[in-house]
């Protein structure tokens, strides 16, 4: 076993560390350190040692270098809000946040490419290639806060990913300092590339255990003109869910097809106080369905079909919404949801993923198994692939049930994932707070094979050990 | 260094294979071995020993398990219409045939996925999802001929690619057989997926050096509805690559963008006997531009912008396909423009990749290196991707500037590909030819990256060895 553990001898480099960042970036104050000991994982705080924040490449090579010598544990960061723990420092050390990496480097039109550091809020660069009429679709519902550079280490997804794909789909090359200090770039700033091992798309995903992004070049595309959006009821979830597939089977790709259980959109609602919605008394769930394209009868059309289908599932009476502004009420609630259901209760969210159209068979078999183990859980998700995001609010259980026998509750929906085809994280990340069931979709040989590539990028362990899988 | 040589060892360990594969399905016989000695890359032949067929994931395991035991070289191959030498068995041993895996195992309409064995060819797949109304846009030139394992090695583009990605934005799981024996799978059949490091990616284009892929679950699309198909002539060759990032900056994404020099377009009418296309004397190159979707009058109001367009860039009389017939004929003069410049000379054919807009920078590059090393070259390819296939003619060369000079030229080719952002293979890989020049494009610090990860993956490295680069 290549363990590493919890140590504060990031303290004896301090100096060093100011000599490489300049010392108004090296923090060791408590409250920095607190601000810094969690993410948007559950209700988790590790304090780290110290808080570097370098601006460059070559400054964290230098910090890394140090690191990997005297083994002293380094967490990478971006805007801390992830949800399995990928950010939290646990073993003390070095948090070495890449906020102040912050350009967008170039806007290359003539290639419909963006290369951007890793500490560019992800609105900030959707806002800016949107100026020249391009498109970053990769859209986390955290997008005004959350960070590219976590985006890529989670290999994140949003509502636009289920026409669009998933951050791994627009990353053409990285420029990442590994553990060991050296810098490198992964690819090459092409749209297709049979070129040696695809190291890009190993390091997008590996949660910040393999190297450290600093730069990457992104694809982009056109920005689609026009976008409409509606609302459609549902007096019965699992017909919600299966009328996700029928619409795809149909032929239809919308660019949204999110899913919320009835106490989802109750509670953002009251949230957000914003009661644009009027949930009639049978209504159990709803879908959010967007289409986006060039010319606006044609999407018309579309939203026509995939409503007539919808009928078929028993919907209720359907909202188109009218305006920019009704559009954005809507899908304000959309993204504020976790938030809501977040801030009701304690609770522990999963990010299940099956093929579409065994959803309404996740879904059944998630509230059964919540029955067995006695919980209540609010789901909501990308359900046009097949993401459920599973919310279970610790309400009226006891710790010990909440620390105990619910680990059993989770593991069986997670078996239910594998027997459905699916794993058990979408696009949250396994972090730290998922790896004692990632040996439910992966057995020693695959686990092998990731914990040895874990190795050979990182000797010492120093990157983010701990996450995904200890060695 | 961990080396393999070439060996005849493989014969000893006849009967095991003949008990593992049945006798029918291991051969020795010189016409077969003959038959398997080379593929379609320029003019290389190398015998294996033995030419084993095996018809499943568990019999792979065990004949991979014999090779591993006593270091004998492997070489798996689909159908040997790769174009880098990646299914040569140069150095004698197994050569291990895929091709009575060859059956698409389901065909699954409710989450447009397909599951197949690696011996399916391309084309018969498109065929089987088509029917279902369902599409699987990667389409190789050698579709016809082609197998979708040889594809996932290689991350085979083709023409579609421009606008629906290549192989790897296809490939949701891999059953893989390893060259230790083990069989796994290497991630979900899901769209998103953010559990553990992408064994799946980290596979696909691995060029058959870290398993055998023995079942792969693909992703389809619904199959558009219509397509309009346009020649386009230009009087200045390096005018038609700047008019293909020009369409992309007005916001048109075609289904195709492909390039085509006079003398490739010329060659090919000869080859195919069919003179569809008067070609003027003034022109240099053409452009085949497609246009797909649902509906046809937003496809003609395309087709007239992307014509617009190219006027500014000096096109002559732009041929629209009229009829399903024109446009399959228009298609078998740019799907068997390579056969064509191959059956002419003895050639070396480059797959330089750019981004788009540096189109125009490569191939007046290309030229002028060609007038200073004194070689002919005819460059078509997947202008869409900045993908230019450089057929380099040996014609009146001597085969001592053939086998000399001549790489200092490509040298200098790939040297430019790399200055404008480049790599040295877009889709056809590095396999044997191209290994040479791999460090290139990568420093010692990636190189020995995928050096240790194909360690891991093949600790005696038996399977595809010396491809990609030599250990």
């Amino acid at each position: 076993m290549l363990t590493i553990e919890k140590t504060n001898s990031a303290l004896v480099h301090l100096e060093s560390f100011k000599n490489i960042c300049g010392a108004t970036n090296v923090f060791v104050d408590e409250d920095v350190l607190s601000a810094y000991a969690s993410d948007e994982t559950e209700d988790l705080h590790f304090l780290p040692d110290i808080v570097v924040k370098p601006g460059s490449a070559e400054e964290i090579s230098e910090i890394l270098k140090i690191c990997n010598q005297y083994k002293i544990p380094v967490t990478p960061r971006g805007a801390g809000t992830g949800l399995s723990g990928g950010a939290l420092p646990h073993l003390g050390g070095v948090l070495l946040s890449v906020e102040r990496m912050n350009k967008i480097l170039l806007v290359d039109e003539r290639n419909l490419q963006v290369i951007t550091e890793p500490g560019v809020i992800t609105e900030v660069l959707q806002d800016a290639v949107k100026e020249k009429g391009l498109f970053y679709p990769p859209d986390p519902s955290s997008r005004g806060s959350c960070m590219i550079g976590g985006n890529i280490a989670e290999n994140s997804g949003g509502p636009k990913a289920v026409k669009y794909g998933v951050v791994k789909d627009y990353v053409l090359n990285l420029q990442v300092v590994l553990p060991t200090g050296e810098i490198i770039w992964t690819g090459a700033n092409v749209l297709k590339n049979a070129t040696g091992y695809n190291l890009t798309q190993l390091m997008v995903g590996s949660e910040g255990t393999l190297g450290i992004v600093t730069k990457a070049v992104l694809k982009l595309l056109p920005l689609p003109k026009y976008d409409l959006l509606m609302l459609v009821p549902f007096s019965d979830a699992e017909k919600a869910c299966a009328a996700v597939s029928a619409i795809f089977m149909a032929g239809f790709t919308p660019s949204a097809m999110e899913f919320m259980e009835r106490d989802a959109l109750e509670w953002v609602m009251r949230f957000v106080d914003n009661s644009i919605v009027a949930i009639e008394d049978d209504i159990q769930a709803h879908l959010l369905i967007e289409v986006d394209g060039n010319d606006v009868e044609v999407l018309m059309k579309e939203m026509e079909g995939i409503a007539t289908i919808a009928t078929g599932f028993d919907c209720g009476e359907i909202l188109f919404a009218e305006d920019a502004q009704q559009k954005a009420e809507l899908w304000k609630l959309r993204r504020r949801v976790g938030e809501a259901v977040k801030s009701h209760s304690i609770y522990k969210e999963e990010d299940t993923v099956v093929p579409r159209a065994e959803l309404p068979v996740l879904l059944k078999g998630v509230k059964e198994i919540g029955k067995k183990y006695g919980f209540h859980s609010v789901c909501y998700g990308h359900a046009g692939d097949g993401n459920l995001h599973v919310n279970i609010i610790k309400g009226d259980l006891s710790d010990e049930q909440w620390n105990g026998s619910l680990k059993e509750g989770i593991r069986e929906i997670f078996f239910l994932v594998k027997e459905l085809g699916g794993t058990i994280s979408g696009e949250h990340g396994i972090g730290l707070v998922q790896k004692e069931f990632l040996p439910i979709v992966f057995d020693d040989v695959q686990l092998r094979l990731m914990r040895s590539i874990k190795k050979i990028f990182d000797p010492n362990n120093i990157l983010n050990a701990g996450k995904i899988f200890d060695l």
